[in-house]
């Protein structure tokens, strides 16, 4: 018998790998604009035009595109080029097409813990990114539910939880982002397992909670999820 | 006690005023490139690229700005100015930031038609564009469930109506789009209620159904509606 109703997991940076693809698509975008400025620079610029717009695009790989072009324009006083800027739009292509690299130890977990429980991915982003990423990543089978969200709050996570009448107190969430997958989830009284992946996007830094707080937990990967969910059931 | 178990309602075009602003800022673009192309031929190669790029970008406001700044750098073979596609990159936060206007009759038919029925929203598009499109409406609090698919198409629509256990038969889906709202939801053996608007998105074009098609309803505006529910449940 589980102690949890629902065991989810959100899905870039926790089942597959993606901030490396924005990592390698800025480098790209930095060398696009090295003839202006410095690689650092044009990262700060960025990261300022990704904060000032997240309001109005969201999070996701176009959201990211349009800030790469406006960085561009704004940064090169208008001096870029229609052939560098279309190299920008076809990066954000590039992207949405890449093939989904599963982490290690992923495929064989999910089919492990499938197993007597019922799994949900829950991820935000662009919707038809994220579901084709889903679909290509060849995990979908596993998880009975899949919610797609625009942000991850402590509301939205309410609305989720609230739409499959699952109470938090047996709700387990999976993540590598401490802003995103596991503070809402500690503050709404649910368990949340934090992985933590080789990098974290600045937008989603946070402090960790203290190590002994109730239902907190820390792994190095996702291989000791089996193990950690037999010793909490014992 | 109404035929139907559920009662789901399109937005765009729908309940609020979407297509004319696609429209207007179509017509800013071409401005924007009129000394270099004839606003026709500017619609016809914004038409290709969206079309071209909807495999990639799927729908919405984010999508449209990608296809119009990536047919700007084309069709100036890369001369378009970079202040020129800034101008671009604000007319897209102006559309997701644009007042949401009701079309006729909504607000009164939705507030009569929520008591005894339960209803929902199904839309298509950008995620965050779409949640804050809701909230600003001022009708959230008549819906019961709210879908945002990223294609309507008889696999999402039958997903939707899994996950609710609502049975076809019992189903009655409101919108303006023949392809995305009605001949779906009549192949899935649902009813479904169209509800021109006042112009229809090329992507959006389809054959109408024949007008004694079982479950198939034309109506000039949506206040006609409750007195044709009146009709059906006698």
């Amino acid at each position: 018998m589980s102690i949890f109703d629902v065991i989810a997991f959100d899905a870039d940076d926790t089942l597959w790998h993606n901030e490396r693809y924005y990592v390698e698509a800025q480098a790209r975008f930095a060398q696009l604009l090295s003839q202006y400025h410095k690689p650092e620079w044009v990262h700060e610029r960025l990261l300022d035009t990704e904060t000032r717009n997240l309001q109005h695009f969201g999070y996701g790989v176009k959201a990211f595109a349009l800030s790469m072009i406006e960085t561009a324009v704004e940064f090169t006083e208008g001096r870029i080029s229609g052939v560098d800027i279309q190299k920008v739009i076809d990066l954000a292509k590039e992207m949405l097409s890449a093939d989904v690299q599963l982490l290690e130890h992923v495929a064989e977990t999910v089919s492990q813990l499938v197993i007597g429980n019922r799994l949900m991915l829950i991820t935000k982003g662009d919707l038809l990114d994220q579901e084709s990423k889903i679909l290509r990543s060849g995990l979908s089978e596993y998880f009975q539910y899949i919610e797609i969200l625009s942000q991850k709050t402590r509301e939205s996570y309410q609305r989720v939880l609230k739409r499959y009448s699952i109470v938090p107190e047996r709700f387990l969430m999976i993540g590598n982002s401490l802003k995103s997958d596991i503070l809402p989830i500690l503050e709404l009284g649910g368990s949340a397992v934090y992985i933590p992946y080789e990098t974290t996007w600045l937008h989603e830094v946070a402090d960790a909670p203290a190590d002994d707080q109730q239902g907190y937990y820390l792994l190095e990967n996702i291989a000791q999820l089996p193990a950690l969910l037999e010793k909490l059931e014992k």
